[in-house]
């Protein structure tokens, strides 16, 4: 099955758009937990478990991780397998390199670490992105129109008439004959999110910005979603973990992701009648 | 001191513009040693010791670590324990992301592993870029027009009347008020290189492309060179790694790494005349 499939699969099975964000940075971890990589697996451990029936995958993003070296290596590996198979996993590490070397970071992500998908930057261009989409049933979401302040300096620089963006999801959608490619598209964005769906019909699209940065959510749904609103991956790291630093961390974090999920699905009902 | 000038001094006392690329493919080690982080460790030990006379620096791609998991994160930190703080070591992990995000690439980089410097993708523009060069004893390779065929895919694409990758490379001179930003230009683009350099008259250039991927020598000092015939870094990683893969494989190295070494004065020689 290849990954836009299976993506479809379970946002339908888990009647979820929302993944987590597991941004876990040990300086903001509840004072209860220790300040290190064992307290980042203990803390993500209770954030699966008091939202894994709300969810339809989860996002890891490495940075977090890699800032701890070997043992946030081991931490990030560890949650990895807290995750149910019969969710979606996302390696958010926006990598991107030469064909061979991109080969390394593929066989780091889905052979070593074994995510379902990945992020991918497109700025050195198809043979770095090619060892991500070799295998169908792994996704690869390529930055398009990212949630942050920057994503003016270059992504909307114009290419001819159209802004650079706008060549990446063209490129996105040519490169797709494996049904495995997704879009990581800002939830900032309202107005280019509409532009970049009608260019893409089919393809996923992971959607962070919703929380803390601020995007509308509404928009994030209507164009983050395929025509039978689903595809749409909307991410919430932070106001998810952080909901509480007390020791009602994992239940503050269930009622954030819990109203999320519900506004989610309010505006699925409302936007995608056939649903 | 800003890492430009603590280049500059080391390429000085060295003599040598030449950085040997540490990407270790443990499949591609000698049959005499094992398969595995432990074998990539003790390759890269007797790399160094082979070739610490001839350097200014070394690079070590990201890639082929983290696809050893937690063992190669490991192998990449004791390699780094073994290059001397005389020389310049650079973690090529082309990393990129929102500023908080970055942020924790920086701190895995430079606090936890203790590079240099580091390359990284302006795809996400400036927030993405800031954490890095905000101590100026670090330095920062921005990607511009990467040695690879994808770089046509879009640094090539025209913004304006001139290619994307002009505006990055405007970008990041604009950027360098603490004068640690570096790019990373592929000897595989001469003509480019020469257009680059006249825009960027005073930045340090990292050099992939000279070895495997064929890109030509002279233009790369020519224009990787700043007018005292310093600052180009020229990165040499397969070519000298895997020089002979049987027991002699250390010895060969250095015979590549003197020979390319040689090679680079020479051309300096001819082409800066105040050296």
């Amino acid at each position: 099955m290849n990954f836009t499939q299976r993506l479809r699969e379970t946002q339908r099975r888990t009647d979820s758009l929302l993944c987590v964000g597991l941004d876990t940075d040990v300086e903001q971890l509840p004072t209860s937990l220790r300040r290190d990589a064992r307290g980042v697996l203990e803390f993500n451990k209770r954030m699966i478990e008091a939202t894994a029936d709300l969810v339809c995958g989860y996002k890891l993003n490495l940075a977090f991780y890699e800032a701890l070296g070997e043992a946030g290596w081991k931490a990030m590996r560890e949650t990895l397998r807290l995750i149910s198979k019969d969710l979606i996993s996302i390696g958010d590490g926006k990598r991107g390199d030469i064909g061979n070397t991109s080969e390394q970071y593929a066989r780091s992500l889905f052979d070593e670490l074994y995510f379902d998908a990945v992020t991918v930057n497109p700025f050195m261009g198809f043979d770095s992105v090619e060892p991500f989409i070799r295998d169908e049933s792994r996704g690869a979401f390529i930055l398009a129109l990212t949630s942050n302040p920057g994503s003016k300096d270059f992504q909307r620089l114009k290419t001819g008439t159209r802004p650079l963006f706008e060549a990446v999801v063209r490129a996105a959608s040519k490169w797709n004959s494996k049904k495995n490619i997704g879009l990581v598209v800002g939830a900032t964005h309202s107005k280019d999110l509409r532009r970049i769906r009608k260019l893409a019909p089919g393809l996923p699209f992971l959607i962070p910005g919703v929380g803390k940065q601020g995007g509308d959510l509404q928009s994030a749904i209507q164009w983050g979603c395929d025509r039978n609103g689903l595809l749409g991956v909307i991410n919430a790291s932070r106001s998810i973990l952080y909901a509480s630093k007390g020791k009602d961390f994992a239940s503050a974090a269930r009622n954030e992701a819990t109203k999320l999920r519900d506004e989610i699905r309010k505006y699925q009902d409302k936007l995608f009648a056939e649903r």
